[in-house]
Order: C-alpha cells, then structure tokens, then sequence
C-alpha cells in the first residue's frame, strides 16, 4: 500500500501499475504523436490567473445548473468506454460515486454495464451518450432504451466518423478482454470488439458498425426520434458552434475527444473562447480534455463554459479504488476548485469572470 | 566543509543537505504544481538590460528610503514562519544580521521568537506581519504587542484567506518540531501547529484560526486601531492597486506568497509595470518572490519597486550559518546588485530607470 | 524480425540497424547544425488543425492531377541520390513502388539505376531530375536520355551550387561503396564518387563537375533543348517564385533540400504561403522536406501545395524491405491521409481549405 | 590523436581536454547564469535566411576593408588576455596566424607578448586593445608604446569599469600561472594577476588598476594623445551608439565582452539593428560574442555590420595546436562564410543585404 494520492496526476501512476498493460494503453494514449493529448493540458498551465483579494470568502457555493440540472461543483464524468478494464464493477461504481458526489455522469455506448443499471446507480443523474451505428434501427433502438431507463440528455459524439490511430492499441492489437462485453448491445457481434496483430479492434469495429456519413440531416432525425435534449460532442471550431446553435442544439462539449481522434488539432481550452463568443449564449457549453486541477476548471469557467467533463482521472479513480476511488478523484478537484475559488475572490460559480485571466 | 557558497542558489543546496526533509519541504515548496514558484524566477531571467557604458562609476550610493526609513540597500527580509526550524536561534539571528547589515526586517505573526526579542534584536528595525485572526481582540493584542515593541510598520498579509495546497506538506503531514511554538501568541492553542498524516497542520491552522472574511472594511478597522503605517502584502493585480490607493494604504508588497498560495498566478514582475502605473505615485510599491541575483533586484526598481524583499534566501543562509550565514546572503546580493549599478553606468539608485530594460 | 513499423518514424529506426554507418548518415543527415533539417518537421507539428464535424465522409477520392498526370494521392517521391545503398535493386525497386501505388516518382541525376530501366519499372511514371553540369555537351545527353526513356518532366535542382557541409559525411569521408556508380554517366570519371579522409567525396563531385554558374539565362537554355515541362526545385523565397513565375516555368517545388544546403534557412512550410500568394495560380506549387504524417500532407494542401514530396521515408522503406518496404511507407501515409481527410470532414482533395488552418 | 575538428565548437571539446580546468574556466565562463553568454550564440540560430537561387556564383570576393585596411574576409580577432595560458607560444602564434589568414589581430592589454613582438609577428596588421588605468601616465605609455610598435587603431574597451562575476574564477581562484606576466608592463605589480581562495585575482587586478571613473572626457582625452583611429568596444545600445558618432569615434564594437561582464544584457546580434540604424553610416560598426559558423558572419554583415570579431574560438584554436590552430579556426570559418555567400546567392560582401534575413 503506497500514500493516498493528493492529487489527480498521482491516481495515473497508481493505476498505471494496477492495469494491464493493454488496458493502461487504451485508456492513456493518444492519436498519432500525441501531440493534442499533451496540448489539452499544457494549454490550462500557460493561461495565467489575475486573482483578487480582500473579498469576505468565508462561504462559497460551488453548485452550477446544467440544462436545469443542478450539481454540487461545475465538474461532470465524460463518457468512456469498457470501464470493467479498469474495475470489476467498471460503470457501476462510476455511477454510484457520480450519485454520492451528487454530479452527472455521462455513460458511453461502448459501456460494460447496461443503460438500465447505470441509471439505476446514478439515480438518474445519467446522460446516455450515443454512437449512431450504421444501422439506424439498432440507434433508435439504444435511445429507446437510454429513454426509457431514465437518462435526461442524449450526447451524440460527432468528432469520429472513424477512429483515431492510436499506435499504442495498434501495436497492442487490442482486444476487449475475455467476458467484457458492450452490454447496451444483446448478445450480438456489436456487443464484441476483438482485434488483431497489428490492427486495434476498436478501429475495426467503428469502421464495420458506426456511421461515417452522419451529419447535419441526422441530428434532425436524431431530435425527432426523442424528447430528451440533444447534446453534440466533439465541437471545436467556431463555425460548427454556429452550425449547432442554427440548428437549436441545447448544448454542445467542445471536445477533440481527449486527443484521441486527430492529432495537432488545438487544445480545447484554445477553442472555447470562439465558441462562447459566436453562441451568443443560445446554447450552454461544456469543455472537456486535459482538465486535472482546480484551476483548470475555474478558467474554463472563467473563459464561458458551463461546466467541464473529465475522462481519463475517473478511469484512475476506478482502477484505483472503484467508487470510493472515483469518489477520491471528483472531492480533490471539488477542494481544489473550491480552493482556486476562495483565492480569487469568488464566492458563487457566477463571480467567477474572465477577468480573471491574464490577457495575452 | 564543503567550498563557499558564491551565489544565492548554492545556499539552497547546503541549506537542503542540513535540514530535515520536512523543513527542507516547507521552506522549498509551492502551491500545487509549483508553476507560480518557478515563473517568480525566470521572469526574470527574460528581463533583458540595456545597459549604458563611459559614465563615472567610482562611487555608488546604494541606499533608498522606505517609508522613511533609510536602509543600505533596497533589499529588506520577508516576512517567513518558523524559523527556529532553520536554526536554533531561528528570528533573532535574522534579527541580528538585518541590523549589522543595515535593512528592515519583517517578523511574521508565525514566528518562533517573540516581536519584543526580534524588535531588540534589530534595535527597532523591524515591520510586523500580522495574519488576520478570527479573533479580533487577539488581533488587537498582536498589533499592540508590534506597537509596544516598537515596530514601525504593520504588514497585512491579504493573500491567504486559507492557505494554499502545498503537496509536499500534505505528503509530509507538516507539524512544528517539538519544542516550537509561534511565540506572539501565549502558552494557547494558537502557540501549536500540528498536522497529521495526509495533511498540513499549517492548513488547519489557518482554517480554523484566521479570517477568510477579511476584506476592505477590516482593512479601515485595522487602521483605526493602529497609529502604524498599513502596508499590505499579496496584492497582484491592477484593480487591488487602486483599490489599496483609494483606501489611503501606506505601501504594498506585490506578492504572491512566493508562488505558495494560488498556482499559475503570474510572475510578480510580470504584475509590476501595471501597479506601478496604476498607483500614480500615490504608494510605494515593494516586490517580493523569486528575488536572486543582483540584476532582479535592479529591474525591479527599474520597473518602479521603491526595494524588495527575499523570502527564502534568508531561510537558506540562517540554516547554512545563523546570523553569519543571513548577513553573506545580504552582502552577496548588495555586491551583485552594487556591481549590476556600476554595469548599468549608476551611480545612485534613483539613476536605474526604466530604459535599462529592453521593451518587448 | 521486431514488430511492423506503424508509421513513417519507425522505419527509420529499422533502417539505421540495417545499414552501414555510413549510408546512414548520408542519408539522415543535415547541413552544419541540422537546424533547418529538425524545422522541416517541427514547424509542421506547430500548423494547428481546426478540423470540422458532422460531413457524410464514407466516400473519400485522395487522388489529384499534377501537371496534368493523376496520381492516387497528393505525396510523390522526391529525387535522392545513390539509392543502391539502401537496398541491392535501388532505384528499381523504388519504381515499381511507386508505379504500383499509382504516383510519381523522380529520378536523380546520381541514381545507382539507369533512366532506362527506372522509367520501365515506372511504366513511365517517372520525372527526371537535372544536376546541370559544368560541361553542357553531358548535360543536354542527360535530358535527352530521359525524354527518350520517357520521363514527363525535367526537375532542375537550382539550390546546389555547391554542396552544403554535412559534417558527418566529412568525418566518413562519404565514399560510393565499391561496385556502385552513377548509371546515367558512361563508364567515365562522372560515373565515380569517392572522398577521403576528412573530406566528403561528393563534395569534390560537385565542386568539380556541377555547375556554380547556373543562372536564369541557363534555365532557358534548358527550356529551349528540350519539349517537356521544366520544374524549378530548391526554391524557397517570394522573389525567386516571381522570377520563376515570370520566366513561365511549368512548377516549382519548395524545398530546402531536406535541410542539407544551408542551414539556419526557413522551413519549407513556412515559405509555402507566401510563395503560393505572389504565384497567383499561374504556376504548380510542389514542396518537400519534413513530411512524415498524414496531417502533414493535408496541412501542405491546405495551405497551397498541389502535392508534397518525400524523401528519406522513402529510403528508409527501401532499407527495411525494398520495393514492398517502400510501398508500406506509401500505404501508411496515404491512410494517415485518408483518415485526417474524414476527420476533417473533407471527400475530396479540393475540399482541403486553408480554412482548416489556424492562424495564428 | 583524436579527429581533426570540423568545425568551430569542436575546438572547444579538445582545447578542453588539453587545458587546466583554472585556463578552461577562465576561458569559456561568462557572468553569473551565464544567460548572456548562451544568447549570443542562440541567438544566431534563431535568425532565419531566406536564400536565393539561381544567381551565378562561381566566383566569390570574400574580402572588406575596415576603417580602410583590406582584409580577407571579414572575421577579426578579439582581444582576449592571457594567451600563453593556451599555448607557449601565446600571442605570438595567434599574430602569426592572422597575418598568414590575412586579418586584423586585437591585442589585449593583459598580453603574455608584447605589443611589439605582436606587432613584428602580424607585420603591423595590428590593433592595440587598451584599458585605461587609473595611472593615465600608465596609460599613455602604453598608447605610445602601441603606436611605436605599428598598431593601426586603439580600441578601448568601455564595458568594464569593473570585471564581471564569473563564479567559475571566483571558485577556483584564479591565478596567472607561475612564470606568466603581462608582458606589456614592466616589471611592476601591474604585471602581476595572482588570486587567492574564493577570490579572482582579475577581479582584484581590475578594482586596483583600471579606472571605474572612464567617461567620455577620457575619450576626448584618449583621442587628443593619439593619432591612431579610435574605436570603443562594449558599446550595446542605441543611446551609447549615438553618442559615440557624437564624439566623432570612428568605429565601435557591439559587444558585451562575450557574456562576461554584465549577465542578462541582450545578445549583441539583437543589439546590431538599433545601433546601425542610429549610426547612420558614419562610423563603421563591429561585432562579436558568439560567432561561431560562416552563416553567423553572413547574418552579421547582412545586419550591417562591417566585419566580426571572434573570441573564444581563437584561443581553441590556440590550445589545439598553437599557430595552426588558429589558422585552422580561420579557415573553416573562411570556408563556411564562402559556402554561404554562395548558398545566399551572393559574390561579393557587399551583395549580402538585410533581405537575406527573415522579418520576425
Ligand atoms: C479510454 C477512453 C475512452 C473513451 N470513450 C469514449 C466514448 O466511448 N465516447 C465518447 O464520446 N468519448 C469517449 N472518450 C472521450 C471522453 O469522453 C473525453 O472527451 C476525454 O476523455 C476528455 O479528456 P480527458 O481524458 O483528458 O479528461 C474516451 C476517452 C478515453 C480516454
Ligand atoms: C517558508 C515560508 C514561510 C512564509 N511565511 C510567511 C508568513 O508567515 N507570512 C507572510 O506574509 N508570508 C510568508 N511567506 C511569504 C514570504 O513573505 C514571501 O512573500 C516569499 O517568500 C517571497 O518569495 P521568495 O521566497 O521567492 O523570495 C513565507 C514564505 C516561505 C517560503
Ligand atoms: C540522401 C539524400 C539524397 C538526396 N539527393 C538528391 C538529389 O540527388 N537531387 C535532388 O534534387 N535532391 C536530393 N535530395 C533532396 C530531396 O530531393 C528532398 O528535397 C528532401 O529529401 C526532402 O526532405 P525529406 O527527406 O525530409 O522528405 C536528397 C536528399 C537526401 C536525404
Ligand atoms: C578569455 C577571454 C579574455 C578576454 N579578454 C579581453 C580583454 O583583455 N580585453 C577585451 O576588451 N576583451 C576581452 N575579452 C572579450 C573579447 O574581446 C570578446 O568581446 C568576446 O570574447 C567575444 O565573444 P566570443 O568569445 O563569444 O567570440 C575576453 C574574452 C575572453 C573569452
């Protein structure tokens, strides 16, 4: 038993021992040089924060309402894949520390633990979000299904017509382990995901099940098939923003997917100030990628989001220690954050400005 | 007996090789990812001079006035806790060499030796750092012993309303050494500060003890119950400038806590031109954090700095050698900064100008 | 045998365990401080891509025309010399590479294969580049031996006047390994590179036989003895793209000859704008030096270029597996494009906007 | 007998491993961080040449004139003290081989030759460096003795109205080896430099000796006690530049002594614009500090420089193999400044113009 973690970076090196090696290289790497992973987090520490004092601190609320809902600190669970790679209980636990830690958590098509149980978990604090599959009876049916367990938000990623090469996973041929299976899938090829000497099984199985033509025409399709407001994810430029506020989008997560898709595109962080500005406020916007400190969440907060998602720190969380790990993660962000706030003078989320930050 | 140190820096490498890791850890470390604690000092290394030649150089004259107060150089000590954890005549050896050497040295609320023996010790040289306790009449208390004692300047920290996350003491569990107390307050609970495992005892301390709704109005309180001048340290930013301007402070100190309380804040230097700008005139302005060489200490006055003040240089040379190692820190740095003058073709301090600095 | 390479970089590192020290370094290496070769590559990591989302991408066509000739995507094969040393077929297996993806490649002057037998294997597929020599009898046999052969065009290499100092290729003393010669010279002293000690053989080469004078004048000499289309190569400024633009030169290629000539000179991309603007369409805009992504070649595109050149991939492919190991380099980059395209949310090559690009 | 070097900077690795680490530290240091000392070397890299092609360049004139004395290409030798330190033959072999490479030799003041011999060795292409020491008797001897022995100009160094710290010196306590004395004294303690623990003895040697109270009425005196031009090294800005062309000096050196009086000034190369611009073409302008490839030169002139200085590459050159050596420094610069020329499209220095350089 080594030290408990103090912050988010240590939970990766205990996870990073825990794992296997095949399933520490799917959940860390990156497309290609890696160059947008790093970017995503080097981007928060070169934006430099003008704090202010003699503010009386001594109470803050940390809450933020997101499409109405309201959770404890602006900080939401990004949708991830197969987390039972990571904890024998994967989804489940996230969604039982997402409940406890009272936030929402976003849970991915491609999970390990059904619809139905993670909402049970959450309490229905679950957002579904969706890969739309080339065969548009199967994605009907999967909204039907996020519907009816009790999600409030469908999250349609838009930033992967195709997967991204991830080199680590090519070289590793990666392969959903023995007994993992997609679980919003019955018991059909699209529940598996194998692949092969020098081929990730991931890639194969987006190229063979997801739909590559999706646009504009789908996420109207996608509106008329729920009532659930429509979130698109994987925005990162000013002219989809416009595009999606034209199209009545209730919210979108500017998002290049952790850098996992196309290397050298920016930093989200870089993006989001475009994002706000063009918006003009129709839409509420989420950030995620590379967010691990306090600070990072209260500059994008500053900079006009919403609030921000994490992905990878909850995966450590889980190999580190399930929900209680999980559970680690979101109340050192949650302190931290609640630090950062007191040092600049903020008491409610809503005083935090982009005065703030130091312009260039 | 290892060589002479010939140069601040080396004084830290001496000093981490005889203290113990947990003083070491305190004295040493910033806020979180320590970018704040390494920006103070390479901002200036980025400053670039622009130095003059074929002026008459024979003869310098090295004082400034602060506050009135003469002093042989415009480096005065800042204001540092527990001291005694360097060396065990701890704040009164700092005392000693500030005298020999002719500067101001500010005691810390948190000190290990009391204001009336510092003040002694300094023959009356000496500024009071006050922390703003929960308690106001202990407030009181504090600010009357300083008075008493003969201190000429209060100090009110304002950039720790709780303190910042310092990992290091959070991995450590930082407690004071046996035997050490904060000797400005009497045989009270407020006398200890003691950590546990997975948690700074200075971080309770605060949390419990000072006053995080501390704010302009308790800035006027303080002023009413002292006849003191009221300088207040760990501004950094514009807009606190002029609101310590409009409220008729004496001086400030643009600090940020040596990079120890809110991470990937700016450089002090970075925020100096603006306050300087700013305060018309109306306030001196004095400078702390990542202060090393001879040439810092000249582009901050260069920049508008009526002195400076170094943290831990001083901690390093009261481990390395008590009085006798603080006093070779000071001269070390008056030789340098006596050298960068004659370099830069002045002869007096009001000669170093803001074109010796190349503009960017 | 290791694992596959997955992309351009490895093969290199495969190729440098497989071939002498001194073919390595002649083909790896830079001129003087290797500045400009390392700029070739990094300033392609510092383009940033604004990538957009929610296109129908599932028919993607990557081919485009360069004067006049379609090839099957927008990189072809850059003129390097002695490529027997890579590889016992060279040259040969080179060709047939490129013949079987459907590109271009271009002969140099120096190859260790015929023009002949390259344009066979090429099925005619092949440019031939011009070193112009001192004696211009040699060189007008050269350029009508390849428009006998059947090249299409004539790249004159115009940033050569003397070869740029490759320091290792100094120390080797770079000498043709025995029995290799330059196939497009008779059995005559043009045909031999050898140095000494201390010296590059194919420093002496140039110095001896290639032609400092070469000047405009020279290039219409060159346009008058011959029908097919004149490529300037080695341009890299404004003012000589005008000048080529006013002497109706059929194209250029940008390049800095993969950082060997001088160094300290601009990356090729970063020429690649200002070049395209003052060329105003009216000629074809090639550029090489430093490609190795996918998005590298698309950020090329995006910013002007018709098509890119490559290198020493295409060496390293050779070392690794000949013709096969020079197709693996073509396939990987042409997929990396394929695959940035989609995520770009382009179908065609023309779709590839400077839009895609960030400014800064 | 390892390799012969092939270019400047491995002089250094060799002159390393044959010299006492006291001459090597002497040699290399510079002031304090030794920032200065790096910038001007890295600062030459970061300027960028835009090349041109296609200009006939088979015959090159690499030769200038300074303050109306021809030589072969435009590098000079710096002044620098101590020779015989690097080699027996000091001075001497370094006049030697200056007038073989046809240049101009600086002899310092603080020679182990003297002016005369060094005089006698460079057949008068000699200029006399002069430090001005508090005995202005002493001081004009030394101009007279200077002018008797045939020097061309006076160059008086203006940077060091004292000596920088360089912490090596400080260290070791530098020294003149036994047996060496600064030859253009007599046998008088001014011919002494001997150090002691923790102390240089040049830093002593400049306090005692040299004049801290140099200022432009010594310039005028200077001038009015010789008739040689006279030139001021260690100017390094605008304001000193145009005082100069006020006081109708004839030349200046843009130096800052090689990094080794004041630390954190700018690199000299960044200086040369501003300087040139205010001089107004009336009075030929120099430059040294961290020349070490042919392009640098190039870089030089094209920014309007007339000619550079070398420093430190001199005594490697010295330290390798005496005479020779620094011929062979002299050569491979020639050689590379040629090469460029070339590369640049350039015959004759005066084609190389400020276009060449890549605006910022
Ligand atoms: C291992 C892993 C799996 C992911 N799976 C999905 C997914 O199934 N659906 C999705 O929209 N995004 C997925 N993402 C992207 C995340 O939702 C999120 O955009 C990204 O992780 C945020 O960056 P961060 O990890 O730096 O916080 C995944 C990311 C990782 C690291
Ligand atoms: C070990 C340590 C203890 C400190 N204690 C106090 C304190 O009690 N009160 C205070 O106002 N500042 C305190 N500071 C901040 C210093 O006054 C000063 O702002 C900072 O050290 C300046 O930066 P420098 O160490 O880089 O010179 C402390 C700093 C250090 C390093
Ligand atoms: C080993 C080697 C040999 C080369 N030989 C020639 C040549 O004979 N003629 C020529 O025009 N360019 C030659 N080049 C330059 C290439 O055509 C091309 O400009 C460069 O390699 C592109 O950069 P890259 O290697 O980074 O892709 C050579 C380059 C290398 C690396
Ligand atoms: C070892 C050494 C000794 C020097 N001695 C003198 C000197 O006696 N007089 C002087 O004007 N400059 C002196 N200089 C400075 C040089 O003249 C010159 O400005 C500097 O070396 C140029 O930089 P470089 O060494 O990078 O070429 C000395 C420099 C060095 C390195």
């Amino acid at each position: 038993e080594g030290p408990e973690p103090v912050n988010l970076y240590e939970f990766e090196s205990i996870a990073k021992a825990k794992l296997s090696s095949m399933a520490y290289d799917y959940y860390s790497s990156g497309a290609c040089d890696e160059i947008t992973l790093h970017k995503n987090q080097s981007a928060y520490r070169e934006i430099l924060l003008k704090y202010r004092v003699l503010v009386d601190v001594s109470n803050r609320d940390l809450s933020v309402s997101v499409l109405g809902q309201k959770i404890s600190f602006p900080v939401m669970i990004a949708p991830t894949a197969f987390q039972q790679m990571a904890h024998p209980e994967g989804e489940n636990a996230t969604a039982r520390a997402a409940y406890a830690e009272d936030t929402i958590m976003i849970l991915s098509t491609l999970s390990n633990t059904s619809v139905e149980d993670a909402a049970k978990a959450t309490n229905g604090n679950l957002w579904f979000q969706l890969y739309v599959y080339r065969d548009r009876e199967v994605t009907r049916e999967l909204i039907q299904r996020a519907e009816k367990a009790g999600c409030r938000a469908i999250v349609v990623t838009v930033d992967a017509p195709f997967l991204g090469i991830r080199e680590r996973d090519v070289r590793n041929g990666f392969t959903l382990p023995e007994g993992l299976t997609v679980k919003n899938m019955d018991a059909s090829l699209l529940a598996n995901v194998s692949g092969a000497d020098g081929q990730s099984g991931l890639t194969s199985y987006f190229a063979s099940q997801l739909d590559p033509s999706l646009s504009w025409k789908d996420i109207e399709w996608l509106r008329s098939v729920t009532k659930l407001p429509v979130i698109l994810k994987g925005i990162a430029c000013k002219e989809d923003t416009m595009l999606a506020a034209q199209h009545n989008i209730d919210a979108i997560v500017i998002s290049n997917h952790g850098g996992r898709q196309l290397d050298t595109c920016r930093a989200t962080i870089e993006v989001l100030p475009e994002a706000v500005e063009c918006s003009d406020g129709k839409m509420e916007i989420l950030i995620d990628g590379g967010i691990r400190r306090g600070t990072d969440v209260l500059k994008a907060i500053a900079l006009g989001a919403k609030a921000v998602l994490i992905g990878r720190p909850v995966l450590w969380g889980l190999a580190y220690d399930g929900e209680n790990g999980v559970r680690k993660v979101l109340q050192i962000l949650k302190k931290e954050f609640d630090l950062s706030m007191a040092l600049c003078g903020c008491i409610s989320v809503s005083n935090i400005s982009p005065d703030l930050i130091v312009k260039k």
